[in-house]
C-alpha cells in the first residue's frame, strides 16, 4: 500500500477504535496501560537497541548535540517511561465525571457529561518519551491517537509504539487505539492536517515552525503553543533575595523551553541597588544580559556577559543563556510592555506588596501568571496533572498545561419523562 | 474612511474596549444592562420606525415570508429584548470564577479562574433580537463584539446597536464594546474572517451556506452549528403516547429550526401497531413522511402525505414540515444509523427500559442526547442560560447550547513564596 494510502486508513481505523474507547470502564484502561508498562519493562533491551541504531544515524548525519541529548535512552529513562505509565494509570478517570447538573422547572434532569474528543493527531520531534506519555493519556481519557514523530527518533519510536500496540490489544483495547506513522515522508504531515474527516485534534509539539505550520494549514482544530516569550517583573516592594533566586531559577534552571526567562523587567525604584546584584549572579550562570540605556547606568562590572540591548531583543524567545532587561516607570509600564511583547505563555510579578501582585495576575492576560515564582512551573507534571501532551496558549478549549481533561468534551444528556415545549 | 478601513479600525477599537472590558466589577456591567434595556424601552418608536423601514425595503424586494415574519417588530417583540437583558443582569457573573484550585506540595497555591476571551465576532441574519441577546451575553462575560448583521435588518440592527452604544457609554463601559459593521458589502465578511489579530472567536448564526463559508474560511476558531440532522428512535419498550407527542413536538412544534425533529427510526417489534396511530397524528399534523419499504406495509391509509423515502431523505436537514421515517431491526441499528447520518446535534430515544435509553444516552456522540423527551429542548434558553449565542456541534470548546460560560476562557493563577524548580 502507498504511505498515503496507508495514512487514510490509518485514520478510518483511528475513527473506529475510537468509538470502541469511548465506552470502556475505568478498570480496564488502567489496566492496560499498568499492562503496557510492564511490557516496555520486558523489552526494555529491544527499545535501548533500536535507539542505538538512530543515535549511530544522528552521529553519522552530523545531527546537532542537543537533538542527540533530547532523544538517547538508557536504562533510567526507560524506567521512567514505564513509572510515567503507572503515574497516569492512577489518575482519576476524567471520562463519565459530571461536570453539572440540574433539575429544570418542567421535571428535565439535564447533565453535562465528559466525554472523550476522538481521534488526537500528534506532531513531534525527538524525545522518545512523548510518545509513551502521550499515548496513555490518550488511552486514559477515551480518544485514539495518530502519533507523527521526527525522523531522527523513528526506529526507537516505532520499537515503543510497536510494544504498546501488542500490548493494548492483549489488554481489549482495540489494536489501533494507538498508531504510528509509518514513515517520514513529509508530505503526510500535510496529509495529516488535511484529515480534518478522521481527526478531532491536531497538537503540534515541536519548533515555532512547526507550530506556525500545523497553526496555518491544520483543517481540524489545532493547539497553538510552544512559543513562549516569558517576563519577570521585579517590583519596588520586591523581597531582592527572593528576586533573584526567581530570575536565576526561571533562566537558568533549563534554559531551551517554551517556559524559560526572556526578559526581566526591573522597577527603577530599585534598579540602583537591585541591578548590580542581579548582574553579579547572571554572570556567575554565564547569562548574557541584553540591556536597555538606563541599565547600563547602573553596570559596575565590564563583563562580556552584559551588553547593550537592540529593539529585536524585547518580544524574542531565546531558548539559550540570554535575557534582556529592562528598567520602567511602574506596574503599569510593565504590565504595557507584557501586554505588546508577551506570547500568552508565562509571566511572573517578584513583589512583596499584595495590591501589587494581584493586580498584575488580574490583568496579564496569560496562559499561567505568577507571583513569586518561577515561570518554570507552567507544566502539567508541576500542576500534578500527571503528565502533559503541550502547552497551549490557545484561549479557545484549553490554556495552559493540557493533561487528561484538556483531551476531553462533553456532552448534554437530557432525561425526560413525556416532556414537551410549548 | 473607506469601508474596509472602518472594519479594520473597529477590531483594533474592539481589541482596546475588551482589555477594559476584562476588569470590569460585576455590579457595573449588570447596571450598564439595565440601563441599556431603560434606554431601549424609551426609544421603542425610533427602533419600530427603523423596522417598518427595513420591512418596506423587504417587501419591495419580494424577500421570502419568513425573512420578514422573523425580522419583523412590535411593541411585544421590543418588550420581549428589554425583558432578555433583565434576565440577563441577573445571571451569576461567570467572570472570576475560581474553577478549580490546589495547593501543591511545594506550597504553590494553584487557582484555574474563569476569564473573558476578548472580541467575538458574530455574523448573522434576520432577527433583530439576536442583536440584544448577543450584545448583553458578550458585556456580560467580559468581552467586546463585532456584530455584523444581515442586509434585511440593517436599519433595525444600526438604530439598536446606536442606542446600546450610547447607553454603554453612559454607564462607564467603552462605547466600542458593542460594534456593528457598517455596511452591508459582501467583501467585509471575508475580510472579518481574516481578523484573525483582533477577533478571538467568530460565531456564525443562520443558514448552514453561511455556517460553511466561515468554517472554511475563518483564521481565527469558529463555532461550528446550526446544522442539525436530528433523530428520535422509537424503542419497542416505548410508551406509545409518549413517543406520539414527543415526536409531533419535535417536528411541529417549530419546524425551522435546527433542534427540529429530522428522522424517525421505529423498532420493529412495535412497528406494526405504532406506525399506523403515527401516521395519523402526523397527517393530522399536515407532517408529510418519507417512509421506507418496511413502513409502507404498515400504511393503511391512502394520504398524499405518505411518500416512499429516496436514499437523499437519510441524514437530511429538512426545516420544514417534512420527516422521513425508517424501521430498524434493534437499537444498535439505530445507533449505527445515527453515527452515520447524524450531525451530532440532537438526538432521542423514547424508552420506558431504563438500560437501552442509558445505553443509548452513552453511546450516541452529539452535542446533546434525549431520553423520553422532546429534541426541541437543546436550546440554552430551556437549558436556563438565559439566552444562547449559538447551538455548537463543536467538540473542542463549547459543544451545545452557548451562553454565558462559554464565551470564556481561563487562566492559571500561581501563587508562591520564593519558590523554585529543582
Amino acid at each position: 500500500m502507498k504511505i498515503n494510502q496507508l495514512l487514510k486508513k490509518q485514520g478510518a481505523s483511528a475513527s473506529t477504535a475510537s468509538r470502541k474507547l469511548r465506552t470502556l470502564d475505568k478498570s480496564l484502561k488502567d489496566s492496560a496501560l499498568r499492562a503496557m508498562a510492564d511490557s516496555l519493562n520486558e523489552n526494555s533491551d529491544a527499545i535501548l537497541r533500536a535507539n542505538s541504531v538512530d543515535i549511530k544515524n544522528a552521529k553519522a548525519l552530523g545531527d546537532d548535540f542537543h537533538v542527540i541529548e533530547r532523544m538517547i535512552l538508557d536504562n533510567d529513562r526507560v524506567t521512567a517511561m514505564v513509572e510515567s505509565l503507572y503515574k497516569i494509570s492512577d489518575l482519576d478517570d476524567p471520562i463519565g465525571e459530571i461536570i453539572e447538573s440540574s433539575k429544570l422547572l418542567n421535571g428535565l434532569l439535564l447533565e453535562k457529561v465528559r466525554v472523550p474528543l476522538g481521534v488526537i493527531g500528534v506532531i513531534y520531534e525527538s524525545r522518545p518519551n512523548i510518545t509513551v506519555d502521550i499515548s496513555a493519556l490518550c488511552i486514559k481519557s477515551g480518544n485514539s491517537v495518530i502519533l507523527r514523530g521526527g525522523k531522527e527518533a523513528f526506529t526507537t519510536n516505532s520499537t515503543i509504539t510497536n510494544i504498546i500496540r501488542k500490548s493494548a490489544e492483549n489488554s481489549g483495547l482495540p489494536l489501533d487505539t494507538v498508531q504510528f506513522v509509518s514513515s517520514t515522508d513529509r508530505s503526510l504531515v500535510k496529509q495529516m492536517l488535511n484529515m480534518d474527516q478522521y481527526i478531532d485534534l491536531i497538537i503540534p509539539r515541536g519548533s515555532s515552525d512547526l507550530v506556525n505550520f500545523v497553526a496555518e494549514n491544520a483543517k481540524m482544530p489545532a493547539i497553538t503553543g510552544g512559543v513562549g516569550v516569558c517576563h519577570t517583573f521585579v517590583d519596588k516592594s520586591a523581597d531582592f533575595k527572593k528576586a533573584i533566586d526567581i530570575v536565576v531559577n526561571a533562566k537558568v534552571q533549563r534554559h531551551t523551553v517554551c517556559n524559560a526567562l526572556d526578559t526581566i523587567l526591573i522597577h527603577q525604584e530599585i534598579a540602583k541597588s537591585f541591578v548590580p546584584k542581579l548582574i553579579e549572579k547572571m554572570i556567575l550562570n554565564k547569562v548574557e544580559l541584553r540591556v536597555d540605556e538606563k541599565t547600563l547606568n547602573y553596570v559596575n562590572t565590564k563583563s562580556k556577559y552584559v551588553v547593550p540591548a537592540k529593539p529585536g531583543d524585547y518580544g524574542k524567545e531565546f531558548l539559550a543563556l540570554i535575557a534582556s532587561v529592562k528598567i520602567v516607570s511602574s506596574i503599569d509600564e510593565a504590565i504595557k510592555h507584557i501586554e505588546k511583547h508577551g506570547s500568552g505563555h508565562s509571566e511572573a510579578i517578584i513583589a512583596e506588596n499584595i495590591t501589587d501582585s494581584e493586580m498584575f495576575l488580574n490583568i496579564v492576560d496569560a496562559a499561567a501568571v505568577f507571583a513569586n515564582t518561577s515561570t518554570r512551573y507552567n507544566d502539567g507534571g508541576e500542576f500534578g496533572f500527571g503528565a502533559e501532551v503541550a502547552i497551549s496558549t490557545n484561549k479557545l478549549h484549553a490554556r495552559g498545561p493540557m493533561g487528561l481533561k484538556e483531551l476531553t468534551s462533553y456532552k448534554w444528556k437530557v432525561r425526560g419523562n413525556g416532556q414537551i415545549r410549548e
